[in-house]
């Protein structure tokens, strides 16, 4: 499989890593239809831990089989599928060397009362990923929590262990709890913090969300109001977001929160694409509308981030 | 001995297991009077922790010996017997073979003023399990308890270790603690919510209790009613749960709880069987009996689940 | 699974073993059609390294593909297959839990010039046993030969790393090599002492041929005819054979040896039953016939450790 | 990636994998210009432990650069390319994710009086290949040699290591050695006899050099003239060696030996194809011909397995 | 290289460290414009963890990028080049050996409630300093808070495995937290007890804050104005700083703190020269100017350290 250019260009900015994660993290960048253009989508299914099963599939029944999601994702020609241990057993050895897999290492859980910014549990070990044949980790901190320092901690060795082992390390980076006001979550401040901090801790691939034009510390207002950081359109709040990945040398994905119109899907990826951002992670907005629909919509994006719509 | 259809068409489902794992699953799926079914009659003992004896066997003092629930096991043409590392000790020898062994590797407990929802301590290792002859270990978990984070990680580590030697793991999911409301503890939403829990921990086997038509969460409530689920009938219900454990890909049995009236016992199994669970694990409500009377409910107990009552 | 008063008498005689060990050995004679007689009929094919394939298959080609062992071991309703890493390898999961494993860790070889008597490659680890789902390991010995001492120290480091995990040690005995001339190997005396010498070892179950009526050994000569023991008939030879297994406390079963009449298994057959072995283990005599006719044969083999012949 | 029904169908063989490993597998099938179709053909530079840097490169010399093979293998569509530890490093982050890499564990060697059938050293160990990004190890036996007990228990343990971390293991089995006459390493019997012992080791794909149709061994002879195994043609002698590797459950692909004429080379490929080998391994017939002739050469080979010419 | 006399007399000060320590000293040490005269600037970036992407760099953006940190380094000359996992990997290749680098292994966080004092995440290991060719691991410690022994305890482990394996260890000492009072921060009493405490620790080189006159401490004070502890001038302050590493034997590095101007700047940089210590490891006033600026300032403070200023 000959890299394109720009696949070639992506891994040299991962200088320190082993062949064995360029290799992961190129299977991921040349796999589906954006396959060589340095853009992705990835298709993450742990609502079920996050929000019960119910609530993530009672409006899509098929989705309760774990087999669906890896079909959606190679059916649509995404470049990755991310998942807790047990819905990637449940399908490992059908679907292998299908698609890339993201291991979904800990996950947010509402049955808790620790509910906001609370830890997670690690679900799962680096040695599970190599068995399943996991191209990467995937984990996610809360800058911001009191939960934060622990959390770095786990991820700190986790990586450590998956890049001596050949295996990519994706961090979800969602700012909540401590003094975070609910607004400020999204607020652009929080966000390049979050997506600086999951660079900083050596992520190869860094999943945000994105983010409004708000400004939620003192301090950090008075630096983009100084400078005039652009922040009036989306596009030019994830260019400030990929600023903060080191301007550009780690891939940033964007999450696309809770289901939403398609008309909103579009604009978010167009935001994206025309921001210099590399792609979408997107969930319940894929396996929360039929197979039908959801084919429809993701052929849709991936046509966005061809240039085509 | 020759699989079943049946049975080969459930281990087709661990797709990711090694063929230890698999032959261990298919003991337990071939034994006794329901093997070859695909249904389950397993015989927990692991009162003694959570009660202790008097509590447990005082109603029937023949089952302070631990002899005697290998035996009634036996006897009933069970597929499994579970217990704790003490008494599945105390009878491995002289029951070899004879019967599928679970050993329960953590136990509730009413001694510590640390109950509901605390932790609970892991008394056997998988290296137990081996010495032992066990097919499985089982482990319980409290979604919802501020202890589930750490009884996530424990279940992970025990769970991957005996994965790689050939031996399957049950997961009694049982939510509690927090802020789930006594009630809220057999909710349907809660309840489906806790065995997708042990499915994405990896479990093969699923343990819950048999739900309620409450629902708990406001989140989930509009899900269900948006969506009506139905929930009327214990069938119904036990419908959802297989649902909720990937859609029927993995094997889930239903508790009977305390000791109550035979015909309970019975009306519980045939909703069990018609809302395609696989089965019962059935403790106090079978040696909490007389031998003679516990023989006579679990043999009309395996007839339901014959389709024969 | 009710064990037979028979199997639970034989199981007693391994008093030191861990119940893991016993319930294996208990899976051995609770499997197949002689289920719970305490005799056994094994399948082993492990030619394949002995002789290569041809010389062991091209009789009956079907037998090239692994798979046909299996099935044929189960259709026979025999006690268990033994064979090495890579055929146990190719249908283990197909065949999970539908018979006993016994994974043969060193195997002969007629391609090397160092042939007889020579050591023999371990191929395959404990470990390998467990992610297998084998109830036992298989290890051949050549007493006699000049490499015995070092397999006697491999075979005690196999043999008690499989005790430890609750796996059963079949100890496969063949006088070869040194001084021992080759009509001397199949000696009565030579014969009882390789049985003895595996019983020494730790075995089981021990594997030997059936012995002629000739004596070996000069000093062995003298102590037979002064004590006037039984060597006459093949039924006397194996009496004498099971006094050196602890007089009958392990488990032995006599090897067919190369392909012959049918009529000369069955005698074989109830020599050893009258003699008191547990029973057959036979390779060459079952596959290298057609399926048709190694069903047939292995059926009347049944019938006589059934006393039905 | 979908995987063809073909490549689901060959993976389907390896039952008792892990799907990392069947992934790692999958990722060979897929590659190339034949991906998809179930056949390969794989590049391997191993030559200069065997004859030396001159003797190997003198011909075409920017064959001494690594870069050369990795870029060769790409440009030509191959399924993998397989080398010692020292090349593959010098162009793995280079061509990270460009072709799948088998890490040759084990090389022979000319410089020692030690040579026919003598020992290999291990020169590379697993985690290198985890670090490199390799799908699979690549092991040499000499089956027949003095060396061939101890290179078994190497590949025991490498392999499974290997298998246990999600890497594919490909045997290069070399009758040489012993009382093996010149003649014999590529006698029929022989050559089979080695196909079947790496089967038997648990190799993934078998490396085996073109049988000619001489027996070697008196006992084999009898049995090929008796049975009269078709051996006349190359197509049928390659018919039985891959009866031998599990009556065609194992991959298995040929060697082409010294440089020799394009014609042969095809006339070999033709004869693989129609006896139903998996492919070609062709080292010196590429990389010791100019870059232009050798990518003709390979075009015509693949165009071969295409069933074109 | 050969080794200045000034060199080897620091050098000769570590006398309890292996030579692989005292070589990565000797590399910081002899390195750049200052190479050799006992001298240091470092250049640390740990911003981004500290205050966030905009606050850091908004003002200069090109210094989002980690490589123009490197080069900022290299290029005025410096003596090392300390940060974060994230930004050394992303350059950790392309500037081997280029310049001595120091891993910063804890970060503060303004993100988290949990501000003043509180603990760090440890965010690097050892390992991860090996691999990236780090000349020493850096880390905070916060003298005077309630996290203070919690965090001796992990430089304990840190810099005990740094030490094993050949690598220096450097602390930066800053009193907050617990009763000391802003103000007191930056006490001379306060800062000579942190800096003394690092030197206790086993730090080979000590980074405090240039303390101000104030005495914050009642029993510290009595002594201070008993003994007539000279104080009055910045020069003063350093060498009674200098006196509590050990009276020398240390080697001690002072922080530039915000930004501020130039003069300030110089004029620290003479105090700290003739109060004999050991040099500056300037930040945020070196890449929080533009390129230019940042150049021409840093060649001054270099002019400073060689008295040519």
């Amino acid at each position: 499989m000959k890299l394109t250019r720009r696949v070639k260009e992506i891994l040299s900015w991962y200088e320190s890593d082993n062949p064995g994660t360029k290799a992961n993290l190129a299977r991921i960048l040349m796999e589906g239809r954006l396959g060589g253009t340095g853009k992705l989508v990835i298709l993450p299914v742990d609502q079920g831990f996050e929000h019960g099963p119910a609530r993530s599939f009672a409006m899509n029944p098929a989705a309760y089989d774990p087999h669906y999601h890896y079909q959606l994702a190679i059916d649509a020609g995404l470049s990755a599928y991310a998942a807790p241990l047990g819905p990637l057993e449940a399908g490992a050895a059908t679907f292998a060397g299908s698609i890339p897999l993201i291991l979904k290492m800990n996950s947010a859980n509402s049955l808790s009362r620790l509910k906001e910014g609370a830890d997670q549990a690690v679900t799962a070990s680096v040695d599970d990923a190599l068995r399943l044949g996991c191209s990467a980790i995937g984990f996610t901190i809360y800058p911001g929590s009191d939960a934060m320092f622990g959390q770095y901690e786990e991820i700190r060795e986790l990586s450590r262990e998956a890049k001596s082992k050949g295996i990519a390390t994706v961090i979800w980076s969602y700012p909540r709890g401590g003094d975070i006001s609910k607004k400020g979550e999204l607020a652009l401040d929080v966000d390049a913090y979050a997506a600086h901090m999951a660079a900083l801790l050596g992520a190869h691939i860094i999943k945000v969300k994105l983010p409004t034009a708000d400004l939620e510390q003192d301090e950090a207002r008075k630096i983009y109001e100084k400078h005039n950081i652009p922040r009036e359109t989306l596009a030019e709040r994830v260019k400030h977001i990929t600023q903060a990945c080191f301007n550009g040398r780690r891939i940033v994905v964007f999450s696309g929160g809770a289901a939403k119109g398609e008309d909103a899907v579009y604009e978010d990826a167009r935001a994206i694409r025309d921001g210099g951002g590399n792609g979408s992670i997107i969930g319940r907005n894929a396996f929360q509308r039929s197979r039908e629909d959801a084919l429809a919509l993701l052929d849709k994006l991936v046509r966005i981030y061809q240039n085509k719509e």
